[in-house]
């Protein structure tokens, strides 16, 4: 019922805005001495200028603030291939989220294509106004590979934020997390249910951060080195170290942590209670979780989150893109490094000061989140 | 002097600005009810809804709203082909004033490509999220088939103003023009010098108005029926009913209207001396016209006008694209024809009562011009 009430508000609320971003002039122009500066003639001195130093371009246009945020619809929220129609709404609350948190101007652009090589192209050709590529809700395997040939065809910061912006919040997350239940974050083992763009991404991190013990799970149960998929190879490579062989309760026997990045109620309490003391359970998927936070603490967890602003413990990337690409314009960054990732959940995690059960990452209204995260990224 | 002096002036502005439009949120995200509604869940509940039915992006996203103002670079002002980030100063110039003048939400897209394939491909695949294309600053020929190909693709308006936006500005200023010097304006002796985008497009409107003398130029002279290009041989087939052979001055000799769309300089006060009395000159060339009007009027000229913000008589596309898009979004109209054209063209000329040889169109800043230009497109 509060569901659906907040769907109806969405809904009404969309509806009467008509769109969730408008474009401003960034100085009012209100006489012909103006419009002789910001148009004819005066701007042929700047296209002229820019056109023989395309770097000036960072200072003279909007290049040096404007973020694109960029779908192809393959895999919007938990509702799938919708397309680009259905991943607009999405895009225009990123770019909305981009000038709330950060004083970041973004814009959305979405995709009439699926195919690779086509979205690759097209960023690439619409790159030169932009200061930077979000990648957001393009699905996985092709997500791994559009991201690469992205970031090799262009000198700006590209990310796909389902990735890494994801894996950036949740290392956040369970760093305080591993505080509150005082467990060390190296010794973690973790269960990362679902192997598409973010389980793929959080993991990769979280080997990065120093966690040994990491075993990823999709639809045929846990990933080993029988798998053909070039991701999910490389997956079984560096993860599942016990050599567990089975599934999800095999997986979870004796685990510390759970991360879920698949589909809307697929773990029960049951599920939870393989789990041992004080386990972290985030149920990332959106808008329906893996797991309701209740359930969780029903089968045991001892710290839940959600992607959703709806609990407490909202694990979502809005935490961290905005910041991202805050730091990636000031400081002038063309690729956005594991390193970078790393400080960036650290800066992310330390702005909680005492961690609790209900309280593991900063709410997203706080203030210096984004400042946090921008450090980082230099 | 004066020149030089305003291009400083707008170097700095540019500089200062680092852009000359900004992205702001549509209503104020505060706390995490908004956040739910803007942003996850509530934003799944109208991505489902658009996928559904995409025609409903008009209502629920941007799309309602937004123009894209899209150019390659290849042939910007009078500065030629500078490419994508020459362009991309304009592009934002046309964006703003899309605010500015009609309150029509704008972004600009500067392309990174010259095929006429990839262009109309990347411009199909962008569109989704936009409720009109204004093409802007491609060349000619190329801009013809670009066009083309991109209407034919799409179910929203797409208008090259460089073609358009300029034809229908020229006509309303010739319409009163006309009136100052008490000539019959489909009687009258016209010359065009220039056959690309803006001089093949005003050809055809004049004719579409009703105008049956017509003679255009380009580099090599009067077009006549020996012209191979496609655009060429087509004007060759509407135009110059008089079978006149040679250049600018027998083309001139006794004509009523010399309208400019090649380059700075071209024409002399001796040119425009082989007109008839109470001649008519538009010099459009931006940012140097093809002759100034103190020379002009040496040479004899009644009435000049010229593109510039600094001179009486600014027959400027600024006057123009504002109202056709937001007529076209107001109105959902699909197609921008020729029609409506001409009755843009008639509404603008019409907002100046009495028309003298200082003032044949509207001042940019005066009230009304995009809201009479909208009005006709419907």
């Amino acid at each position: 019922m509060q569901k659906n009430d907040n769907n109806r508000k969405a809904l009404a609320l969309h509806k009467k805005l008509g769109g969730k971003i408008r474009i401003t002039p960034a100085m009012p122009i209100q006489s012909r001495a103006e419009l002789s500066l910001v148009y004819t003639p005066g701007v042929a001195a700047v296209s002229s200028l820019v056109a023989k130093n395309p770097k000036l371009a960072r200072d003279y246009t909007i290049k040096g603030k404007m973020i694109a945020v960029i779908s192809d619809g393959s895999a919007v929220l938990g509702l799938g291939n919708i397309g680009p129609y259905g991943a607009l709404p999405v895009m225009e609350g990123k770019a909305a989220l981009f000038k709330t948190f950060a004083n970041v101007d973004a814009f959305p652009i979405v995709l009439d294509t699926k195919s690779i090589d086509e979205v690759v192209e097209t960023v690439v050709r619409i790159a030169p106004a932009f200061g930077g590529i979000n990648l957001e809700d393009f699905k996985a395997p092709e997500c791994f590979e559009i991201e690469e040939r992205i970031k090799a065809a262009l000198d700006i910061p590209v990310m796909h934020d389902d990735q890494h912006g994801t894996a950036i919040a949740v290392l956040a997350a369970l760093l305080n997390a591993s505080k509150v239940v005082k467990k060390d974050v190296k010794k973690l083992k973790v269960v990362v249910v679902g192997a598409g763009a973010a389980g793929t991404a959080i993991t990769k991190l979280f080997i990065k951060a120093g966690i040994k013990d990491c075993t990823v799970l999709d639809s045929k149960g846990i990933i080993d080195s029988s798998r053909k998929e070039a991701h999910k190879k490389e997956l079984a490579s560096m993860t599942n170290p016990r050599k567990i062989a089975g599934g999800l309760r095999e997986a979870l026997m004796g685990s510390d942590v759970l991360i879920g990045v698949s589909g809307p109620g697929l773990i029960t309490a049951k599920d939870i209670a393989y789990m041992a003391k004080g386990a972290i359970v985030f149920a990332m998927a959106n808008p329906v979780p893996e797991i309701l936070p209740e359930e969780a603490k029903a089968g045991g967890a001892a710290v839940v989150g959600t992607g959703r602003s709806d609990y407490p413990n909202q694990i979502n990337n809005s935490l961290v893109f905005p910041g991202v690409f805050k730091g990636a314009l000031q400081n002038k960054v063309t690729k956005i490094t594991d390193d970078m990732k790393l400080k960036a959940a650290k800066n992310l995690a330390a702005l909680v000061k005492k961690p609790t059960k209900e309280k593991i990452v900063p709410g997203a209204f706080e203030k210096g989140i984004a400042e946090a995260v921008a450090k980082a990224i230099r």
